[in-house]
């Protein structure tokens, strides 16, 4: 079969699978979770063979530490991804939930209930833990998912698949509720989102380059992620020692995550009272410092911020930080260099934090607290699909709830319209 | 300047419009909204000379008696388009509610924060009356607009446009807010559909051609509405009399629209006894009948009804019938015809209710009620944007909260992640 047929059988069967899932209660979903978390527990040992031929072969074609870090599975790894299959589990279904019903005047009693999509199509990188996250969420939302991994993944998302695969058999799912591309040919992917009539949405999740590709190729929905330069803005009513903790944390903690914090920008009011204390712990952490002139000025020994700085999403110890006359050209400055992910502001005037929470556009707006939050897990969503920096549909993390839409339902006792 | 410029800085102007609207509150916007309605009935005269020449100009282009129709402006279409701007005006503001706000673990507060999308472009037929509906919902929604109506109606378009506009600057809006492309150009459309860096949505109204044109070459998200081939199953549990009423509203009350049933399914157990009074009602009022085997042995003088006539949308007095074996029959139906847009089961069977409910894929599903109540005033949405058939983002008639999005906001005293 070529690899046209191939990925269309799978979109066929997930849209059959779709059906029997959105009609799933409860209890029955919950139970295969159950059954793929113990799956890839007992299925460990196969599961880190696998993975070992993957993490040699990509070794061998000369990929880096970080990439053979992300690829790389432990027995923690996967105990993680048994963990996190249970916790969604315990996660509320929300499917079949009903909002905003009520009576018309002419008696007609009309809600929206909350149903799957259908089928979700995710791409990734090589990364086999997302593999486990991803399905596990699909399922309990009642979405059928066809997951396509990055290639020197394969055979760690083959044996992980066999696994939840095999649950999913033995609680009496049919097949084609998790579904994985069976290649590594890259044909694969264009065939995929060309498959609008079988597939609902599609979620690419990786570098900027791997998102632009596949949003420019799609024929179906997507919903995607990209740049993260997240600000920080220290106003000059801030508590300046909880604006270095939360500066510090936003920077330092993971600087190679999306949420992480690029640009410091600090009111002129303060700048010298705060500035030279935050930097100086920042770079006893390692972190390199480029900054305006008023920064320079205030602290030795600091490189000129460029435009081409405020512009980068360095995910690194590299901070640019910038000296702002006041809260207004904080803002002009968020609306020009952000990328609309997540942005703070250290502040304890009420006006001000109320005003911050409101203009600025982004998919997550903080008052007094590290950017580091942005995450499904901490938002209380449990898992997240992704992150999205899109306005459509979903923004900011990408729960249980996120992989739904809605159906209008209209309850009569014979109305008609006049 | 060439068209992209013009388009251009119509884009630019509207999302630094964009950025006032989403500040704006309530009150203020109201009372533009009535400002705008003054405007359109004090500008009548203008409107009706513009709107004069465009029909007199698609008349000497021989469009036909229904193109005309809709073209034409009346004083009491003008009259309509003011009430309908009031009407929004009443309408609760959606932009600021927040849902789903709750403490975490940790003492962050997190919620969820409705904001408009931005900037919507809609692209239209020659209704000059959709104009006013749609910069009203926009305007309360917070969203500039960017409106391209059908070019045979550019001079209407003008004349409100302008009525509208005044009113805006009166209010003290800046320009921008709502903004009318002002050529008929083809090229203008191409243009738009490529501006994703200032256009957050755009939403097609019109015939099929013209939506599918419009999502293939948009690189911004759109929602569109396709076809509407609805349904009505009347089950063996049915009160007779009642589905004979749905069935003949849903048909025959305004057949030319997206809403209308096109397809009448009935159970076979009672075939014979609804059919030939139900048919003998429908062809009185000059309804075609296409139907089943069974139903032409159950009714003389029926045409037969083939494939390709489950799968029409006629917009028109003719219907399809199709005898079913049992409710599964008439979902399978369902499922491979249907668009996912209107359909309705007639039954006095709870059970039986509750599953149509929860297992047809459609926008809209209603038990014991006509179809043709899918509209965002009988819905109590005030007015609707159009009726999305999509699943992401919006479904079924799209009022004000269906043209915003959200933002998490999240309120701290230090948080920092471990």
């Amino acid at each position: 079969m070529s690899v046209r047929d191939d990925v269309l059988q799978i979109a066929r069967q997930a849209k059959q699978a779709a059906r029997f899932l959105a009609a799933a209660g409860a209890v029955r979903k919950n139970q295969a979770l159950e059954a793929m978390a113990e799956a890839v527990q007992s299925q460990e040992a196969a599961i880190l063979a696998a993975n070992e031929q993957d993490v040699a072969a990509a070794r061998r074609a000369g990929k880096n530490t970080a990439f053979l870090d992300r690829l790389a599975l432990t027995p923690e790894r996967i105990a993680a991804m048994g963990h996190g299959l249970r916790a969604v589990a315990q996660l509320p279904d929300p499917v079949g939930e009903v909002v905003r019903m009520g009576p018309r005047p002419n008696g007609l009693i009309i809600g929206k209930m909350r149903v799957p999509l259908g089928v979700i199509g995710i791409i990734y990188e090589s990364r086999p833990d997302v593999t486990g996250d991803c399905a596990g969420l699909c399922l309990k939302s009642g979405n059928a998912v066809i997951l396509r991994g990055g290639s020197e993944a394969l055979r760690s998302n083959q044996a992980i698949f066999q696994a939840l695969n095999a649950a999913l058999a033995r609680s009496g799912f049919p097949p084609g509720c998790i579904a994985l591309v069976p290649t590594a040919e890259r044909e694969a992917v264009g065939v995929l989102l060309s498959l609008n009539d079988y597939i609902d949405l599609i979620i690419p999740r990786g570098g900027e380059a791997l998102i632009r590709t596949v949003t420019e190729e799609s024929k179906i929905p997507v919903i995607k992620h990209y740049k993260g330069i997240c600000h920080t803005y220290v106003d000059d009513a801030a508590d300046l020692a909880m604006a270095e903790e939360i500066a510090f944390n936003a920077k330092v903690q993971r600087p190679a995550t999306c949420n992480a914090m690029e640009c410091l920008l600090v009111h002129a009011a303060v700048a010298e009272a705060f500035l030279p204390r935050a930097i100086a712990r920042l770079r006893n952490a390692g972190v390199e410092i480029r900054g305006c002139a008023r920064t320079q000025a205030i602290v030795p020994g600091v490189q000129a911020a460029g435009e081409q700085d405020y512009a980068t999403e360095y995910l690194d110890l590299i901070l640019s930080v910038r000296v702002v006359r006041d809260m207004d050209e904080a803002c002009a400055h968020i609306e020009r260099f952000g990328t609309r992910h997540s942005e703070a502001i250290v502040t304890e005037n009420l006006a001000r934090g109320m005003r911050f929470l409101k203009e600025v556009d982004a998919a997550c707006v903080y008052v007094n607290a590290s950017t580091r939050f942005t995450d499904g897990n901490q938002f209380g969503l449990g898992a997240e699909m992704g992150i999205s920096t899109d306005k459509l549909h979903a923004r900011g993390p990408m729960g249980l709830e996120e992989l739904t839409t809605y159906k209008y339902i209209i309850l009569g006792n014979g109305q008609v319209r006049a």
